[in-house]
């Protein structure tokens, strides 16, 4: 990375700096692909996992044929394609998968269904099933929630998607490179990542385009990216997406299994702190996660006291640490307001150590246990 | 940039790391904004010039009122908004720009005039005056055209455009670092830039939308960038851009000064070749950049032949440089495509010694003679 950042050339260039820059990106290129199992010109560098989801919802949608009502008289072709068309989503999306789709209901006529999840924020194939119309063109449903850990069974749901017609999109960022991923075995059309989420860059995302499947451009302009999403490519990012990638495919397994053990040894830990609750599943999750909900606390004065005693946790999303608000997801899966108000995301990584494990196991009661008896003094005031 | 890299941490979150990555993004912010003239509350982040110049577009206009044709019934508020509504581009801008253009008129029923320019590439403010309809809601003429070096008279048709009600939109990508630019001074409701024109890394730009001006997002979902732009944003990339701001602000004038004096050198040298001529406005222009015509060669051979001379030069617009076919903005100015085949543009640069011009000016015409030698002979045969 620090190589391209000082050389800086433009890969659609064809003097050499810039025929470098293209070959730095097209091994990149082979590594993210990899990682997933999908050829490398199947795969289409953005720069953020919310560019990936806003462009596959969007894109997906504008390509494909009308399914729905016919045309209004006067409504234009690009309109007259998407509106009246069909579009599923599940509950516990990001908000770069269900604003997107929000504004394509609004603005395009599209219509929209919301698919719930069960307690433990799990999508089922039957309720897809029951969801499906005649005019369904898309469904998308992400593999693993980052805020609970709940891995959806992807496969079965594209396969339900595909026997109707539809085509399947799923939002892969918090699970890539930290779950075996292969776009074939899930039969997935689109699929987005970003390298922020395993060790790589900001700056570097992308989506998995099945070859033969009709996306339209979100970003047009000088025709990066085989037509696909026009801007010249942050080489330094990418550069570093598919080092990261690359490594995560290395040792996928030994890595899993390593941080499973760690974050077992941690929620036995947890476990017994009075009033911790943890949620979503634990057979289908993320290796590396913990959501926790723990009670007379607040998350953001559990986050920012565990920040205290130099344990970094996360409110649930960080996207939204600014809302303060009671997660979308957890309400899905039927958790009260009440309940979700000290829910905690922890994560373990490469760099965790056992000694920090040990740590947070030591520092995290203490920590509750002050916050709950300011809560006390506080509400009894 | 490599703090921020090692540290990766997300501006969004309440831990400490993400709050210093989120000072050092307002840093950023601040240098940005001063380059321009913006208040820091004024300036969005994104990833490319590409993608503000998308945005641009696409929420100026989804943000404004309808003033063409009462909306058709059944039309939704999205579309209803758009239909009828005039955008008036210059015929030499980026695809960025009249790519996006096309796709809103074909998607969205919005009409679309282009304005010409005359044999300098100068768009006049009379034809602009002419262009205005009633139901004009957004004009975008780009500040500079990095290709051909012609700056356009921007606070001139900026304030044509607000006499008669429509915002005004310019693509100063190919200018933000080389000209002194005051977005109060032009008049301008919107403005586009980008890091890797100005010494600043890939994968960092922004867009500039004046304080009271409605514009609706392109990325949506966490809410990043007080909501307008949505993704997490590439620190690393974003402190890039902020120290290249400041470096290009401190000495404005005297980086200037220092290149248009080697520029002017290595364009006096190059006119004593043979059937050389130089294309753009000699006035009103950037002072790092020729546009020069060469008869007898053909552009790509000339930019390897030079490449391979150790001099970086460029087809006329690299975001093309795969297309092969003559320029847009050219064939705008009146010239034949005879006369656009041997086109090529020079940049000299901060770093850009005496030596260099020298060198440049020494061995361009031997490249040339070579290149005209091997033409003829081919022809022959």
């Amino acid at each position: 990375m620090r190589g391209a950042l000082e050389e800086s050339a433009n890969p659609s260039s064809i003097y050499q700096a810039g025929q470098r820059a293209k070959l730095s990106l097209e091994r990149a290129r082979k590594h993210v692909a990899a990682l997933i199992g999908a050829a490398p010109r199947e795969l289409f560098f953005t720069s953020s996992g919310t560019e990936s989801n806003n462009w596959a919802l969007r894109g997906l949608l504008a390509g494909q044929k009308r399914k729905g009502l016919p045309a209004a008289p006067g409504a234009s072709a690009g309109r007259a394609a998407q509106a009246g068309n069909h579009l599923i989503i599940s509950a516990i999306e990001h908000p770069s998968v269900s604003l997107v789709a929000r504004r394509l209901e609004a603005d395009h006529g599209v219509h929209v269904s919301i698919l719930p999840v069960d307690h433990e924020g799990r999508v089922s194939p039957a309720e897809l099933q029951r969801a499906l119309r005649p005019e369904t063109v898309l469904v998308s449903v992400m593999l693993a929630n980052g805020e609970v850990g709940t891995l959806q069974p992807i496969a079965e749901l594209a396969a339900v998607a595909r026997e109707h017609g539809a085509l399947f999109h799923t939002d892969a960022i918090a699970a890539a490179g930290h779950v075996a991923i292969d776009v074939k075995a899930l039969g997935v059309d689109a699929l987005s990542l970003a390298a922020s989420q395993f060790y790589g860059p900001q700056g570097a995302a992308a989506l998995f385009v099945r070859e033969g499947v009709r996306i339209l451009p979100l970003l047009e302009g000088g025709g990066q990216e085989q037509g696909g999403r026009s801007g010249t490519e942050a080489i330094a990012a990418v550069i570093g997406m598919g080092v990261a990638a690359e490594a995560a495919s290395r040792d996928l397994p030994g890595r899993t299994a390593r941080l499973a053990a760690l974050r077992d040894r941690l929620r036995e830990g947890l476990s017994r702190i009075d009033g911790v609750r943890f949620n979503g599943s634990w057979t289908a999750r993320l290796p590396h996660n913990i959501h926790a909900c723990a009670d007379g606390v607040t998350s953001e004065s559990l986050v920012l006291g565990l920040d205290q005693a130099g344990i970094s946790a996360g409110l649930g999303s960080a996207c939204n640490s600014k809302a303060m608000r009671p997660s979308h997801v957890l309400k899905a899966m039927g958790l009260t307001d009440e309940q979700a108000r000290g829910a905690l995301v922890l994560t373990v990584g490469v760099p965790t150590t056992d000694e920090e494990v040990a740590q947070a196991i030591e520092r995290m009661p203490q920590v509750i246990d002050r916050l709950r008896k300011v809560t006390a003094l506080t509400s009894r005031a």
